[in-house]
């Protein structure tokens, strides 16, 4: 597909989804989408027949430092012209329509913009007017519904709202880092052999004072003991704290056992 | 932990997180997230220390539908009395802390989150004050840190759009529908014997007029015709609509051959 027209636009959409408004009102909402947009990398906006014309200069004010996603959108008469250059595009709708129709949650049409977009497609998310949402006519044109959700007794979401999730999903899928991680603060995990020595000093310190009673009750006393702290995920920073928390609660280390 | 003294408590978060703003600022903000919660079915609000006191009609008013929530809020002085009946709580924050600490995405600790209430604890979600974020102090009280992967160039996620995505990740893993689903208007998919029908009634007329030529090319050409339409995932509706087109554009169906 490249070497076509479309290749030459600045918006080609390769790479990444478009987002395409259609009939956006308030100028302060497109701001808050490309927002939106922006928290997540994305930055090709495109808007059909803008309410208050274009540029416009409030959606610049709300943009703040995703100015540079409204400076660079594209503005086009009709919803056909908008996506002429795309292969895929996803209509966000909340509800449903009277049409045949797949309907997938943002999560399921980012994974899927992906592989069309690794396949070389170019891929476009469509966005209805803040009140009425996307028309059918806007609806038929897409590939695909899409839809949030949301609780059935309360779904209000707002056109920033609705451009948020789809590109928190769409970066999200593109996320290789870890969903869980340990953040090491002037410290690093401490060793195996670290945490034995901090148990074998405490109970060094707790034989001294005859904590482990009576001794029928001692090997589950100290697997306990073990368990809990080998369940804290000590760094070498927090040893010598513990040893040091030890040392002043009961004094000079005893003879090891 | 039934029968403690939280148990009575209206928002005793059984089932699901209770959401803690800290010390908000604006009214707006907090109608806005009981919005965002009350979107993905949460209604459990609780305050810490809210400046411009409560109750608060600017809360109430952008709340709108989600209201009850607002008013259903639970207001405290501190943080450590507004997570006490609490088991575990996340605390969310964009910037890195000097603390080590395990660091969840929002889909990671929803999970968590999930497991956890499943075994019968008590969960919270801690979300800091509009400009300054949570206090590290704050930090230091939850069990694990949330941070949502923003661009690294732009993130500025404000509180209610926090507040939207952990509680979109509760509402998500909790969704027992498919992620894909086709929306049938008015009809039901097409059975084999029909598409075939309308294939073979097809290929009649295209023979009548000497479509497929050179002979040679025949079994490619219809091999690529019937792929493209069984591809196409017709109703039964569709299949009458397509026989009257063919009909259309060619007159009386000939004698099948």
């Amino acid at each position: 597909m490249a070497g076509t027209d479309h290749s030459r636009r600045g918006d080609a959409a390769e790479g990444a989804p478009v987002f395409v408004l259609v009939a956006p009102q308030m100028g302060e909402n497109i701001g808050a989408a490309a927002r939106a947009m922006w928290n997540f990398g994305l930055d090709r906006l495109r808007l059909v027949a803008p309410r208050d014309g274009w540029p416009n200069p409030r959606a610049v004010a709300l943009a703040s430092g995703a100015a540079p996603v409204v400076d660079a959108a594209r503005v086009f008469a009709t919803t056909a012209e908008a996506i002429g250059d795309l292969t895929t595009t996803y209509a966000t709708t909340a509800r449903p329509r009277d049409l045949t129709k797949t309907v997938m949650t943002p999560e399921a049409a980012m994974a899927d913009a992906r592989a069309r977009i690794a396949a070389g497609e170019r891929v476009g998310v469509l966005f209805g007017p803040e009140r009425a949402g996307l028309a059918n006519e806007d609806v038929v044109r897409a590939s695909a519904i899409v839809t949030v959700p949301v609780n059935p007794a309360f779904g209000s979401l707002n056109l920033a709202q609705c451009a948020l999730l789809v590109a928190y999903e769409w970066r999200k899928q593109g996320e290789t880092g870890p969903a869980v991680a340990r953040e090491y603060a002037g410290g690093r995990p401490a060793t195996a052999i670290e945490v034995d020595r901090l148990i074998a000093g405490l109970e060094a310190r707790l034989d001294a004072v005859d904590f482990f009673f009576p001794a029928i009750k001692r090997p589950r006393m100290e697997a306990n003991l073990r368990n809990l702290i080998r369940r804290m995920e000590l760094t070498d920073a927090d040893i010598r704290t513990l040893h040091g928390v030890f040392r002043a609660l009961h004094g000079r280390a005893p003879g090891r056992k």
